[in-house]
């Protein structure tokens, strides 16, 4: 096992409720069905298990993606595949990653403030809009769109499958999911 | 890849300086030696890579215990072995580890806290002694060992070789390194 090809990790990077978690998961299926190992890391979920106090702060949100960064790796070199669904608002968070994961794609999720507003699945927004929470990337804190992404997906203009479709052509496409 | 056979989490716990550290250290060997992918989760280091600024509350211990189980379990769905070295100090960190890992051995490493007090290889004691810690398990801080631990390991009493082969045999006579 040791000299094993490394797994592939999917960042997915993006303002809260621009639909990353969405075709994550429709990714998720399309690697499973392929019969590769795919282990699945939202950012969200991943703070709630390992540490529910850390907060949204640069120093907290720098911490939480090293983190997901940290873990991407060590489950890569074994051959897992690894889709990541992080807001990682800023580019040296993302990165980081890129540094760490010999076989990385960034998948830029871009949406408009105010479709991500419409649709809020986590009435993430409308806290903000009452003035309970005042650090929301793009809205409070910077967002940083990435320059060199592999996949840039505009998800107010594609369905999920055709999310998903572009981000799978480009995997093939740079030899990741031999 | 979906359902590989999980991997071993040997978890060694033990006082400061009792020689968890280096008896995993030859447990790995000697599985990288079988050809087998192993992993190796210190708790310093993870401490050090992913939340510098944890501390050593009840309650910091809780939660780095609580991901070192949680990134064990998650690396040996995979087949991964993994050697967790952790002070660990009470017996409820150890028991939720145990019951996130299919494959789990607890390794209760025993030395006497003055043999571990002359050791004391990072300094840590010598600063308990001028006062400038006041946290360690042990000796400010409650330690409990095992009471069902897989194997126990007498550190002062046994060679390094003689520990590790206490630890692989075991694991050979449960099966789990078949």
């Amino acid at each position: 096992m040791k000299d094993q090809e490394p797994g592939l990790v999917i960042w997915f990077t993006g303002l809260a409720a621009s639909g990353k978690s969405t075709v994550a998961k429709e990714v998720e299926n399309r690697l499973h069905a392929l019969d590769l190992a795919v282990e699945n890391f939202d950012a969200d979920e991943v703070r709630a298990n390992l540490s529910p106090n850390l907060g949204y702060t640069e120093q907290a949100r720098d911490e939480n993606t090293k983190r997901l960064a940290w873990m991407a790796r060590m489950l890569s070199k074994y051959g897992v595949n690894v889709v990541v669904t992080a807001v990682s608002s800023l580019r040296r968070y993302r990165d980081r990653a890129r540094e760490l994961c010999p076989r990385f794609m960034e998948v830029q999720v871009i949406c408009p403030v105010e479709v991500c507003q419409q649709r809020d699945p986590k009435g993430l927004y409308a806290r903000a809009a009452r003035g309970e929470v005042n650090d929301i990337a793009g809205l409070h804190q910077p967002y940083e769109e990435a320059e060199n992404a592999e996949v840039v997906l505009r998800t107010h203009e594609l369905s999920v499958e055709e999310a998903a479709d572009l981000v799978m052509k480009k995997a093939q496409e740079l030899g990741y999911l031999s």
